[in-house]
């Protein structure tokens, strides 16, 4: 249960039957790390939540409003998660927006999660899961409400000891995890799925490529196929909760994690932490 | 506004902020045409819905306590259209759904669309969308709460003269309109796009195809491109509330009536009508 709700910046813990989030997914959200009672990488949340706005033709929603609302729900947590939903808000029937559609600004503020405590450094295990990522270049990269491909993938295992499960398009190539984006390490340059049908742009992974620039470190946005990761020195996953995680096992392959470029991850888990 | 809106039985107009129909599109619609206070085709709706259930291993539904919802919700509206909506219901943070979850009924009564009373066998005016529909192998056919696709498709034409756009999947296959099944008529055969990666499999649509095996026609499930369809005889389109429309045009193409075929057409709008 979350520690507190605000919905249109009210405490509220219902909203209205009509909103188009619940009966199309037409809404975006965020998932963002609590610190010292305030969100770590606003600006990166915001910016993604911003471009989602525009590709799903959302209204623009009020900056100085979200931050203040986010602030507000994230006082006086020492740490916790933030999660920020933007629906399209209330509709009529049929797949059409309301020509002046009214959006709902919604924060639930949660627990941190048992493995946002774990030490980071330790490596992960991960499996591959049956469940497709869904393909359409019209939704690629932006955080929306259609998530039902995560929600099956995740049903896959209940074995607490897998961490995490990586996706495959219906055409083969490797998506990433059902929560977190994929970095592969062949020795001399970072590799990560290309998010043009698929898939999510992660904060944490724009701070990777980000971050890898600054330090002079090659990265390419391409397909990747199973083959390629069980020949890599190394893999990790990002997600904004838990920051950077080396993956120790993937389905029986078993990796080397003294290989990893640690100076980067070092430095983007670090980042992920910080607040602006 | 809905007429009439019941939430697990009870009359009310808002849900927890906590459902993962919400922050997923967890769950899966129906959208029924009511006749004499009665929802038509239940039975067809019903298997759909439990279909669907069952491939996103929501725990099945009381099929009586749906059905006297239904019923209820229905009750003394001479014409209209159920929605039925059944949600994996509340759940914690994160992809994963609760081992015991707790689906939610919810059933809105609205009235009969304008496009309902109008003269089913006047020709409609058809175009192209750019906004592909998603392909994942996993959700085809099931009619859940994902539909971003569709309200972005829809998003792209205000021109009330226009009834309906057809979408492509990524591949460049015709998967159908934005809220309706397509048939191609050739002349002599029913041809309709497989629904294997992308797609709705409507109850009409599946009455067309009883049907035409009953009558000796021909149909055909296979993947249509935009070629295919300017050759055809003639083009229709089915849905729950709509019934049969007949395409006049599409785009730049214009279709002759005439050719279509009436006898098999005429009993599908018939029986959408029936109540079981």
């Amino acid at each position: 249960m979350p520690l507190r709700t605000l919905i249109d910046g009210e405490e509220a813990d219902h909203l209205s039957v009509l909103d188009r989030g619940l009966h199309y997914g037409d809404g975006l959200f965020e998932t963002i790390l609590l610190r010292d009672g305030r969100p770590c990488q606003w600006q990166r949340h915001l910016e993604r939540l911003l471009l989602g706005a525009e590709r799903l033709a959302i209204p623009t929603p009020d900056v100085r409003l979200l931050r203040e609302e986010a602030w507000r729900a994230a006082h006086a947590l020492s740490s916790g998660v933030l999660k920020l939903i933007l629906s399209r808000g209330a509709g009529g029937r049929g797949y059409r927006p309301p020509r002046a559609p009214n959006p709902i600004r919604i924060f639930l503020a949660y627990p941190l999660p048992a493995a946002g405590a774990q030490d980071w450094r330790q490596g992960i295990a991960v499996r591959y899961c049956q469940t497709p990522a869904s393909i359409n270049p019209a939704l690629a990269g932006i955080k929306h409400l259609n998530r039902l491909d995560s929600v099956l993938a995740r049903l896959e295992w209940g074995d607490a000891a897998v961490a995490e499960g990586l996706m495959l398009d219906p055409l083969g190539s490797i998506v990433g995890g059902t929560m977190s984006n994929l970095f592969l390490w062949d020795g001399a340059r970072l590799l990560s799925p290309l998010l043009d049908r698929c898939g999510i742009a992660g904060t944490v992974r724009g701070l990777v490529l980000h971050l890898a620039a600054t330090m002079g470190i090659e990265s390419l946005l391409t397909r990747l196929e199973p083959d390629d990761l069980s020949a890599a020195s190394g893999l990790f996953l990002t997600n904004s909760i838990l920051g950077v995680r080396p993956v120790q096992t993937l389905g029986g392959a078993r990796f080397d994690l003294e290989r990893l470029p640690w100076r980067l991850m070092e430095a983007v888990h670090e980042a992920a932490q910080e607040f602006e």
